[in-house]
């Protein structure tokens, strides 16, 4: 073969090698950056984070072949906008709280948590082997998007209250910034409810504006400063046993990612889920210790009578949920009751009286 | 070009084909495969489901780049050789819990669980945010390898007993089948305590030469069929308060794969560790409502001053622990008390309290 056989011979090779390569879907061999939306502010302790990590991992795990780019809050649209972003396409991706949502299904608030509901463990466990991901792809469905869990903040306080409370009679007309299905029950309990932004909060209970604040815990509240101005810190929040936070994914074009980069997504949303909890659980006792050593914060307990008529409260505002219209939303209250009946039974007897027996009995420093 | 000239053409492309393949590196060219070699049977719930999750996961991710085929206990080496296959090379990685290899280094105990320890989600924050894995990888350094988190079962039960205790004097003598840190508690209390394989067991119980035996959970024990033999189950473990299992990589190995693989190994075993305590949250209620409905088994609480012994009895181990010669076992205890009572703090003041009430006051079916 002389030489212009040969380079031709190379040529065709080269041109089926090109023809085989091109055959390929195209998603597969070019970079494709998605553009990640968030409901929270830069460098947010645990939730905002979280999202920041996952995004990493996602690019990490793909070898640059799926990036994510986060924009916080109000970087490229309002936090309580994430969603409509993706439903639009302005977006690809969003990370916040399912509750935020309420409005276009009040069954969204049970993926974040609910008053007197799943603590973060059972949460994981309806959503992942008791049909609660199956009911959440049905609501999100209809908006063409879809969501993962991917962070939780774990059992948060009750709250910052200027004055001590001594019992259920002390709500009747105290002004509490508290949101969502929360509020409603505090509402219940005769409270004065209003919702303001984080950054707000402050001013206004130092003002006198509001007699009391809720927020997350020790590990965010410490950074808003409010025990500047409220030094009764009550721990256990009824209302939210957990806080779960979402990624959300437009639904066709993660259809349309290659098989492993749709595990890719799936899996770094499930393992920043564990993630955030940890980050929670190691930083929110930091927060607490310097709030109590340095910073004089008085913790309580909120007083019986009201913890009883929270659980009251909470009964009727799930009892009014499943018996709305909403199908979807019925459904979803429906699954989520029928599960947490059927792991309490679990956590009442191993997880319950193992923190007592430890509590009492275990001390050694 | 005749036959033979383009036979000989098609030889030396491919052998160039060939040669170009080997000159890039090996590792991100060609198809990796890893051998994880576990200790638990085939298609056991929740942990040995959990070590083919992980592999199934790795392999998705990777897009079949770097591939995990699993051996149950047994079918490549015996499953209490599980650690030294990785160590010696036979395998690339192992699956099942650290407490194995306490003979290895007794620290390594505190990385699965211990007598009044921490829980899953205090484990993980431990080993993810306060220190813990930092400890791990100090004495796994030693052998060559790297350990990561891969699934939990929760808070165990404590066990199957023939008869029902009254009083810690019932434990005198008492022929228990109880393995390791929490064999040496109940030891303590004056059981004689015997390790048996899982397979063993319930003839034992059967027979009369075992008065109780404690494996995992509801989920587990229901399939060995204790309940046939001894109706009195009792719930929460002082002595297990969490099982995590581990992935343990050969290190060198791990630190050859490009990092996009490094990720997916360590993002798919945090992703597990969620997945597998979700499935015991989930399948441990069911089974044990089976256990109760199905099979009249009693389910009761240890007696007061039984879980008080205990307390006493576990410090007593630590104690010894961190009196002990080895300064990585003492290292590992001295870290992990100073995270469990920084910790306990959140988990006393919030996860404990909510529990309480919700258990107290939340009823709706």
């Amino acid at each position: 073969m002389d030489r212009r056989s040969a380079l031709k011979k190379t040529l065709t090779a080269g041109a089926a090698a090109g023809a085989a390569t091109l055959a390929a879907p195209a998603i597969s061999q070019g970079k494709i950056e998605w553009r990640m939306v968030t409901t929270w502010p830069k460098n947010f302790p645990g939730l905002g984070v979280g999202a920041e990590n996952l995004a990493k991992r996602i690019t990490t795990m793909s070898g640059g072949r799926l990036t994510i780019k986060v924009f916080a809050a109000g970087e490229m649209v309002p936090p309580l906008q994430a969603l409509d972003a993706v439903i639009n396409g302005t977006a690809e991706m969003s990370h916040g709280a399912a509750y935020y949502w309420q409005n276009k299904n009040p069954g969204l608030s049970f993926f974040t948590g609910v008053p007197y509901g799943m603590t973060s463990r059972e949460l994981a466990a309806w959503v992942r082997f008791l049909g609660g991901q199956q009911i959440w792809d049905e609501i999100y469905d209809q908006f063409g998007v879809q969501g993962f869990l991917s962070g939780d903040t774990g059992t948060q306080t009750g709250g910052w209250f200027r004055k001590e409370l001594k019992s259920l009679a002390d709500i009747k007309g105290l002004r509490f910034r508290t949101p969502g299905l929360g509020g409603q029950v505090w509402a219940k309990l005769g409270a004065s409810v209003t919702n303001l932004a984080a950054g707000e909060i402050f001013q206004a209970l130092q003002s006198g504006t509001l007699d009391a604040a809720e927020f997350v815990g020790p590990y965010n509240d410490l950074a808003l400063g409010f025990h500047q101005v409220a030094k009764n810190y009550y721990m256990s929040s009824f209302v939210e046993p957990g806080l779960a936070t979402e990624a959300v994914v437009n639904k066709s074009k993660f259809k349309a990612l290659p098989a492993d980069l749709q595990e890719i997504v799936r899996t770094a949303c499930q393992a920043e889920y564990d993630q955030v909890a940890s980050d929670f659980y190691a930083n929110d006792p930091r927060a607490l210790e310097t709030l109590m050593t340095k910073h004089g914060v008085t913790i309580r307990q909120f007083p019986d009578d009201i913890v009883e008529a929270g659980a009251k409260a909470a009964v009727e505002v799930m009892t009014a949920l499943r018996s709305s219209d909403n199908a979807l939303a019925k459904k979803t209250v429906e699954s989520f009751l029928s599960a947490l009946n059927l792991m309490r039974a679990r956590a009442e007897a191993t997880d319950l009286p193992y923190l007592l027996a430890r509590q009492k009995y275990f001390k050694l420093k």
